[in-house]
């Protein structure tokens, strides 16, 4: 077991946030709990809430981790022609969601006791996701970046529910065919061409 | 308390599901239960599984409930104008979704056991839901059905990806407007019209 004086508390955060990130992909966010972090982590779960201050923290920083680590695979991957990024950001979302599933849902399911507000350092880790694909559409937005960035924000949402529906089931149910032909369909419609 | 024997079981089985339908608005999904049901009808618990077998046969017939009652009222709502249709579905499933949220939840956090298929009379409930849309489509798709059905499910999924979010207080952590205008923007896409 680890000693807590043996790290730093910004070395501890990092061993918690990994252990976290671990735990939400074993178990997926409603079996998620302090108990088994501290437990992988070798320590209390008094230390944890002496790091984070509550689980809701604790929790944003984990999915902080999942948004930086989705980051990076969607920036990495991007294609060299501007015309085929749409639609290689709509099927890595299906992608992701379906390789991550449990730290990918938690983004969603987790949510903030009424009226407390998402922390600052929290926003960007969100944000910067739609700059990469507000970016995508701007060659379809005619140059205009609000445009863009609301387009980026419609296609997003279209495709979490062709996601959602497709990994609960819902679509097989309605002969809607796959998730991959309906993003493709969707982007067609975004981005022009074939319909 | 209503007596077994004053009902017929076809009256019976009715009064089971009007009793499900409202319990399913008042408690959602989650805290369904057939005590409830039961408690709600003046029966027992096994009156309601004598009618209907087990418990997800019994929730099917509420969801076809729901089903049902949400056709009658979108077919009632059609609006004259052909192309109109495509925005007045896509808006019409956001208000519907807000205004019984608990029965709207229930069509998708239900699942069936794995390896049970959805039974022959409760497919056409859902299905005729999509021949609705498909036919607001079809002049958007050339006159093609099958490209019109198929439209359909794509802005299907879509719609309730935006709602879903909407509804999670997803849509407003990043700044992407009322759901409202996210499916304006959307029927655009699809219908051609303002970006």
């Amino acid at each position: 077991m680890a000693r807590r004086w043996e790290h730093t508390p910004e070395e501890l955060k990092n061993i918690a946030i990994q252990a976290g990130y671990d735990i939400m992909q074993e178990r997926g966010f409603q079996a998620f709990s302090a108990r088994a972090v501290a437990a992988k982590m070798g320590y209390t779960v008094g230390t944890l809430y002496h790091l984070f201050g509550d689980l809701d923290t604790f929790i944003l920083h984990v999915n902080a981790r999942t948004l930086d680590e989705w980051y990076e695979q969607e920036a990495a991957g991007i294609p060299k022609r501007p015309e085929q990024r749409a639609r290689y950001f709509a099927q890595s979302y299906l992608k992701y969601a379906r390789e991550n599933y449990n730290r990918w849902n938690a983004l969603f399911e987790h949510r903030l006791p009424a009226g407390e507000k998402i922390p600052d350092w929290y926003m960007p880790r969100m944000m910067r996701m739609f700059e990469l694909i507000g970016d995508a559409m701007l060659p379809h937005a005619g140059g205009d970046a609000k445009k863009a960035e609301r387009l980026a924000k419609v296609l997003w949402a279209s495709v979490h529910g062709i996601c959602t529906l497709s990994l609960a089931g819902k679509l097989d149910q309605v002969g809607a065919g796959t998730p991959e032909r309906m993003i493709d369909d969707l982007i067609a419609l975004a981005v022009g061409g074939k319909k």
